[in-house]
């Protein structure tokens, strides 16, 4: 794929909801914003990020805060170049390319139309091949690569600079100003070089999250089956959902959803935790599956996923787990985003090990 | 004056905390901080805001946040030159002089350190005239004169800079920055040019209170008598402290002192409110003295101003009312700093209108 055309950005507005693992914000008005501006300005260009020079600077771009408001705050569309000259000019050099922060909902495509309002291509790539709720929980810090200078700005085109001691203060330092700013803002953050980038970038997840949001959409018979070949799909129960507790506090959004079984899983219940995305799925107090494996309810008749702020009473869905990216599964990645980062006493179990894919 | 030695130093910490109001934070370790910075780089020039370039930067600087933290979390020293060359960087021009941001306390005497630090002069004023608890409580925003770029910095050497829509907002995003950082920071401020800063600041007040202090500590026989004759002292009572109810809270100190009367005042009761700093003088539910006058606690015996966080059960005091600077009594002035702006559904009345003189 080298271009994000019309139909591109419709299935990456899917793909990118089944990989975000519930997080990542309703994809609907980053797909509007970014449909209006390749009308405008036609295709954007995508590039592996091996294409980027070595002294080519990155920009790494999303919405920060709780997924339940950015469905009614929305972003006013001056931000993306707002992030574009407010980082060149702390680094004094020109900006090379946009990228998604997060692989997953609204953060999946609004970098897209970012990147067409300011001429950018937009890389192949995020940094962390699914969505999470926290700054840190980003390959760079991995890498010991600062996060800084991040700007966060608002609809109202008011930029916050930060330049923190590391990027767990900086998640804190953010974390408060977007409660401030009403509970989400835009923010570009880890820039990088090309050189840089090159270690941690999860490679090629625009164009995976497009293949599977192709996939789920022209799925006519079964769109479960056509979701596991293209990633590999782990279901843990098919069933309604039966209670949701939401609360948006602090910048995030933190509750749960119970799902009681149907067809072959009735007389068991799946509860599922989550901040900002699914973090654990539950079952008899023991844990099916947790972070960073990705824990995606989706709907029992079209395999669209649904996003934290959209789970409702009633809903038919399949729970289903995708095996997490690669770099999450290492010993350090998984004390940044394993269960017992979000303060879960259990130990990480690849799905695999647990769980059957489809069929 | 041209210069702040070490004897100086002494008199303006003794002198800015009379003007303070009640705030601007104990001036012990600003005074220390300055002391030693002196002892290494020699006096401080001083300089009249006339005599700053048309196109010469001026930037304000002092802590914000709540007194009752600044005693414990102290500044590393590092701050000065942080906040310096942040907001060189942000305009792209080099700094001309340092200026205090208000005239009270602690932040009457920081910013002669960070002067000394960054090999810059001080100008002889301030914004204030006094201390204020908000941001837009400076005189530069009754000229539509903008606080930032503005640049918070911890002892940590973490910097944020805030590029807000206006005063109001720099303030919420501020407060809550220092509220995340642990309840205050440094910050440099409503940079100027020469030419910008001529209408808003107030002029003389360093040296003003480099007077008042030298006249406090002096004075033997009636340090208050001295006093007046210096500023104009319109006391409201003598008495007892026998309660103090204060709360650290939100990035601010807010609570109540009351004051029972003796001798003359035998059987009176005075209520002091504060935000940080005094905001009314209260009795029998009268308004006796409200903000812009500066309303302050000073020590019975010597006459020195008892900051906010000091107040203790059984102090004797003197609560005494010096007029408030000029900007402040205009009615774009009392709209901003007057006892509505905090709350106080009282009209203002200068303190000389409705008391007397000491003696």
């Amino acid at each position: 794929m080298t271009h994000l055309g019309e139909e591109e950005i419709a299935d990456l507005a899917v793909g990118c909801t089944v990989l975000a693992g519930g997080g990542g914000g309703d994809p609907r008005i980053g797909h509007l914003m970014a449909l209006n501006m390749v009308r405008e300005h036609g295709p954007v260009p995508v590039i592996d990020v091996t294409e980027v020079p070595d002294d080519g600077l990155v920009i790494s771009a999303g919405m920060i805060g709780a997924p339940t408001v950015m469905v009614e705050k929305i972003p006013s569309g001056a931000e993306g170049p707002v992030i574009r000259s407010t980082i060149e000019q702390q680094l004094g050099v020109k900006a090379h390319a946009m990228m998604p922060l997060e692989m997953g909902g609204l953060n999946g495509v609004l970098p897209v139309a970012w990147a067409s309002a300011t001429g950018l291509p937009l890389v192949d790539g995020d940094l962390m091949g699914r969505a999470f709720p926290e700054i840190q929980m980003c390959t760079p810090h991995l890498y010991d690569i600062p996060a800084w200078p991040c700007v966060m700005v608002d609809e109202r085109s008011q930029a916050i600079i930060f330049e923190p001691r590391d990027n767990v203060w900086l998640e804190k330092l953010a974390r408060n100003a977007v409660s401030t700013l009403g509970g989400c803002a835009c923010a570009g953050l880890y820039p990088m070089t090309g050189a840089q980038a090159r270690g941690p970038v999860i490679r090629g997840t625009v164009s995976t999250a497009v293949r599977i949001g192709r996939t789920v959409r022209t799925a006519r018979e079964d769109p479960f089956g056509a979701l596991d070949a293209e990633v590999g799909l782990y279901p843990l129960i098919t069933g309604k959902v039966i209670d949701v507790d939401r609360r948006t506090a602090g910048g995030f959004v933190r509750g749960s959803a119970v799902i009681e079984g149907i067809e072959g899983d009735r007389g068991r219940l799946v509860r599922i935790e989550f901040q900002n995305e699914n973090l654990v799925a539950l079952e008899d107090g023991e844990a099916l599956a947790t972070v960073p494996d990705i824990i995606t309810l989706l709907d029992k008749h079209t395999a669209y996923g649904i996003v934290t702020e959209h789970i409702r009473y009633g809903q038919r869905v399949v729970v289903g787990v995708i095996p997490s990216p690669a770099p999450w599964r290492t010993p350090r990645g998984l004390e940044v985003v394993g269960p017992r980062a979000f303060g879960y006493d259990v130990d990480y179990v690849p799905v695999e090990e647990t769980h059957a894919r489809v069929g």
